[in-house]
């Protein structure tokens, strides 16, 4: 398998990503569509956040029935906290891109993100619609997901390529990030397609495998959106035949991968992250217990300020690491910054700490914590807390 | 009942805050004592945090007794993750000042705050202990309360006077904040005294009432700290009678204001701090539902970086409710802001926004959600988090 950073073709669909006015800045990409040839297999996730957005209402009744053929995503306001009208403006939205790609508008799922509160111009909206099947094209993902971003600095798009099912099929998403990122289902906003054929059941199933290593082992601040929706669709146009056994076996390990490469990519592009830190438990009695200790040290606001200062403070990672309420031996549990352990058998070893400190400076590094109560382990991506994360969001107004 | 945030003599107990050399900076004070004329009675409550420093461990074991005549607290080291040489210390720490004192070193309390990891001079402890019991003092509640500050950048005091069973009684305390303040039992340390006549078991049932709606009601970042401890001791120096029926209530009232007052001084001087916010939700189904939905808001780094910046920033609000997986009605919930209605019955008040944030811009004010689903309550002081709350933790070293 061949994995990367870049975009990549799949046979059977077409992007775009277009400016139609939805935000305020002049000519910036804000309306994108995702266009398959005929009706293709799809499954999704969405957020658990009690409250939903419009579109996540309208998107996860729509992707039960196993297919879809086009999906409408817009940045700029997020269609949230806007009542009925709200779901209204979504499903016109569908049923415009709908009458374009001429497909029933039950194939088409929308998707917002943005400021919450807020509608968008309907009719801005059907323009931008009109130039981006205009555009459509199988090379541009990139511009589909520039089209997604809200406080993002850039695109995040991966690909991987493998033979499967006596063909050679492709894998490819996008996502966008950057701030109100702990996904508990999904991520705010991400798109996986391939060409290999593959049925609903097997791609919700997928889903299921890729999510706890992708892009429900990250976090940026501990915050849940109410607009994650992640959308994986396949359309077979690879001429492979249909999946089955250990093939699905090796396509749910393409698609973690890609999901994989764009979760590390939305923690590298957190907002104002500076460091990205792979939180890494192990030895704990339970996966629960290895996840609860691992999400309390890459939310505490005091270690991510540490990352940011490159203080290897293992006061604040053992305060974290207390909080989560599992069983912890202080005499047994091993600390190691950055590959330097500075902490075992109920002591720090000060003398480790400006090495680990000097290692710190790396754009990324792991921390791990063996606890040395059992086998089970988890691990969580995160990044540090600087002052940029504090500018970027006391200066997003709503 | 007279409130203040200025110190009070309490009979029975002196107090003292001396420069023993625990911290770098010379000259800082470091070392706090509280001496009782005798045996008093007493209570505590202690973190919950899984990691526990050693000054817990022993305080908590000698408060079963129902009895202290000491308090030993420093800063400079929180004599944490220390092993078996940290109780030992702790140990010795207490008897050096019960031989001063005069009494049994099982009516000792130690209490600690500073770096995690570290042993701090026994040797300069001790000569600190002599100098502190020099200069013990009935008026040196605020020395006591310099001494045990960390980021903190003032010390904070209150004080409540009134008529109780018969005499003029006094109830002070003081406390320390800034940082990894989420409470779960008491606050890092805070020390509460008072002349009236109360036994433990009351004293203890005083803290359980206070609690709720002072420590426990309060965050500055979501990190509970190894080190809480919060202290209750009662001379019965004024003269009064042992309370009793109503007495009892009004001395839970005024220890419970005291309590009030230092907790929102913690989160006035939180690290960065520039805004005191209290979180309000109404109209929950149960007080558990409220309290979750409050802390939810009063922890999310996105409503807290837009309290910073003076935003009515309504899609965090509403995120942040959202997550705490509680039942949510959007088309009846109500928000206040600053006493600014800027949502209510599934609608954005856009036009209420400039208003409210121009209020914002106060130091102190309050966010009321109704969610008008029942007639509980809950509320969480909270403070902004700002560019200074980066500074601090990221220079602050281990």
């Amino acid at each position: 398998m061949e994995l990367t950073l870049e975009p990549r073709v799949v046979k059977g669909f077409r992007f775009a990503g277009v400016a139609s006015g939805l935000r305020k800045e002049p000519g910036r990409k804000d309306l994108g569509v995702i266009v398959a040839d005929r009706p293709v297999a799809a499954a999704g996730v969405f957020t658990t956040n009690r409250v939903k957005a419009a579109p996540v209402v309208v998107a996860q009744e729509r992707i039960r029935r196993g297919h879809l053929q086009a999906v409408a995503a817009n940045s700029g306001s997020a269609n949230c906290f806007t009542g009925k009208a709200g779901i209204k403006l979504a499903h016109n939205c569908c049923a415009a891109l709908a009458a374009g790609v001429g497909c029933a508008p039950e194939l088409v799922a929308p998707c917002s993100t943005g400021v919450i509160g807020h509608l968008y111009d309907f009719k801005k909206y059907c323009a931008g619609i009109r130039d981006a099947l205009g555009a459509l094209s199988p090379g541009a993902l990139e511009d589909f997901a520039r089209a997604i971003m809200t406080t993002d600095t850039h695109p995040k798009v991966a690909s991987a390529h493998l033979k499967l099912g006596g063909a050679e099929v492709t894998v490819a998403g996008c996502a966008k990030g950057a701030g109100m990122i702990e996904p508990k289902m999904a991520t705010m906003l991400a798109f996986i397609v391939t060409d290999a054929t593959v049925g609903a059941p097997d791609l919700k199933r997928t889903l299921k495998r890729a999510l706890p290593q992708s892009f429900n082992a990250i976090t940026v601040d501990g915050d849940m959106s109410t607009n994650d929706t992640l959308l994986l669709m396949a359309s077979g146009a690879a001429g492979a035949r249909v999946l089955k056994g250990r093939e699905l076996g090796v396509f749910d390990e393409a698609v973690t991968a890609v999901a994989n490469a764009l979760a590390r990519e939305l923690v590298r592009d957190g907002e104002g992250a500076t460091k990205l830190v792979t939180i890494e438990v192990r030895g704990a009695r339970s996966a629960a217990d290895a996840d609860r200790v691992a999400r309390q040290i890459a939310n505490s606001p005091l270690v991510k300020t540490a990352f940011f200062g490159c203080d290897p403070n293992f006061g604040r990672i053992v305060m974290a690491a207390g909080k989560a309420g599992v069983p912890l031996d202080l005499e047994r549990m091993e600390v190691k910054m950055a590959g330097i352990r500075i902490a075992s058998r109920g002591a720090l070893h000060t003398e480790a700490l400006a090495a680990a400190a000097g290692r710190m400076k790396e754009p990324e590094f792991g921390l791990t914590i063996d606890l040395k109560l059992g086998k089970a382990r988890a691990s969580v991506v995160t990044c540090d807390f600087s002052f940029d994360y504090v500018k970027i969001n006391a200066e997003y107004t709503t």
